[in-house]
């Protein structure tokens, strides 16, 4: 069976993406496919679509579980998975993932976050790239809860944690 | 039709759950009924169980969304709505408020809050009630943000802007 | 806790539905009121329309579960709640009922009867009602399979059999 | 982006499963993975497995759609996605699929069925396989209702007609 990695976060609309946080999704893509892993995400635009370029550079699979119909998905996507139920999918990105890689984001990206939790999954924080990711960090936000989160500097340090993480499930 | 406030907060195993948390709780559950609104929430203890308890002294309704089996609902709901999908039936206390106030609270409640946010629902956070709802109070977590919260410093506060919010509706 | 009734059946845009589909169906909502049991449905038109006015001549309460918002309520709801994941959301009327009554009917109310035997819930066909519900006695459908569907003559020999096989539970 | 060929059917507990409706499901793995499709199905024993080590023998690709967890899945699944919500994952193996296969089966297998005639998806039923799928075939079930199924007489049929419904989407 394949190791499944998921990554969430900003989605193309977010005017506060910045280029670091998609430069890093996309290595992060890169270096899942190289470890042979299976990229899983929200399949639309912004973290999404530069995770899934990142794993077609390397001829990763990539896998989008989409909020509707096959058509939102984005151009790197090989499985477009519809679901028909909006942003209420969410948590099938992060019931299904090995790992949880989270990058920016928002208020969608948070409702996965909170699920990692909920769900006890193995979930990676990479700081530096925005959004709501640096504020649970700088917060330190629900750290000494039941479920504790990791904090990493980098793409490389991401996916090298994620891979050790799932090892030890 | 009946007006439909949803109330999220801590769980009975929350360790940080405090005493004003659960009587405000309580005080929210009287003044729900008081206005003959329908109360919502996700049927278990702690901020649930007690306002519900509020609700039941002023011979309001209470409905909880279960996770799984009617014998996990506390011992003042009326209606009990199994689900059977475990945590991820939260989107269906915030779907089906009109409008939604939160009480202390973990990853849960953030979880609640996020769909709240992402579903456009009006959200109240009632500061001084501990846990995530203070959390992102101090934090100012994602105030930018396309969604925005209110928030209010007591229960009667909370309840009134509620209503007010669902009137706009 | 109250006693939660789920009735299933046509939508007001089913050719086939027939005026004594109709009738049975307002019969049914009467008597579960009678018996102060809480009447579920998904909330729309058709059979779940006149079973919804038979239970408020009679002073009942009645929920909708309904796909999307609560403006698909129709006018005998008291309780609209909203899931957004359209026809998704038929396990919820299924999963929330103690027992089950299904009257004629098409693919979505053969969804329903489909997870009342999953569920292991107690399901009452009402025979002469049209649709599949007539086409599942007829042809014995899965008659000899692991979960065991009961039929009955009458609006009054199905909320009887309801009761009865609520008590049982 | 690759074309997903959902296929339903009994799980390995159906005592009335037969040795054709498994070799049938085996020749209809074998045939979508030759052609490129990916197969998707719920991931666990009987129908499900047979069609998953038909892919297998032709290096094709499966995706299970797991009730719970990574592992109920068969040896012959790719990617295991979990969803932790039980027999409410059934939707999601057909809103998932361009076209549906379905091979014997009983009330899971109606279920999904009947998801498959209410979003309208193309679906093909192998005419000789037992259970549910005969039982539909040979009572004509909901035969005139709004969405038509193709009723096919081997696997080769099932898979031909599956890949040239997809087209025409």
């Amino acid at each position: 069976m394949k190791t499944l990695i998921s990554v969430c976060g900003s989605d193309g609309d977010d005017a506060n993406l910045t280029s670091y946080a998609l430069e890093t999704a996309e290595i992060v893509g890169r270096l899942v496919a190289k470890r042979n892993g299976v990229l899983i995400c929200g399949g639309r635009d912004g973290v999404m679509k530069a995770v899934c370029k990142g794993a077609k550079d390397e001829n990763g699979m990539t896998i989008g579980i989409l909020p509707n119909s096959k058509n939102e998905a984005n151009e790197f996507i090989d499985i477009a998975l519809s679901t028909g139920i909006g942003h209420k999918r969410n948590f099938l990105v992060i019931s299904s993932g090995d790992a949880i890689i989270a990058i920016g984001g928002r208020w969608g990206t948070l409702n996965e976050i909170s699920f990692a939790m909920i769900f006890e999954k193995p979930l990676i924080l990479i700081r530096g790239t925005g959004g709501i990711v640096d504020e649970i960090i700088n917060g330190n936000l629900l750290k000494n809860e039941y479920s504790p989160y990791h904090i990493v500097n980098s793409a490389e340090e991401a996916v090298e944690k994620a891979f050790e993480l799932c090892e030890n499930i």
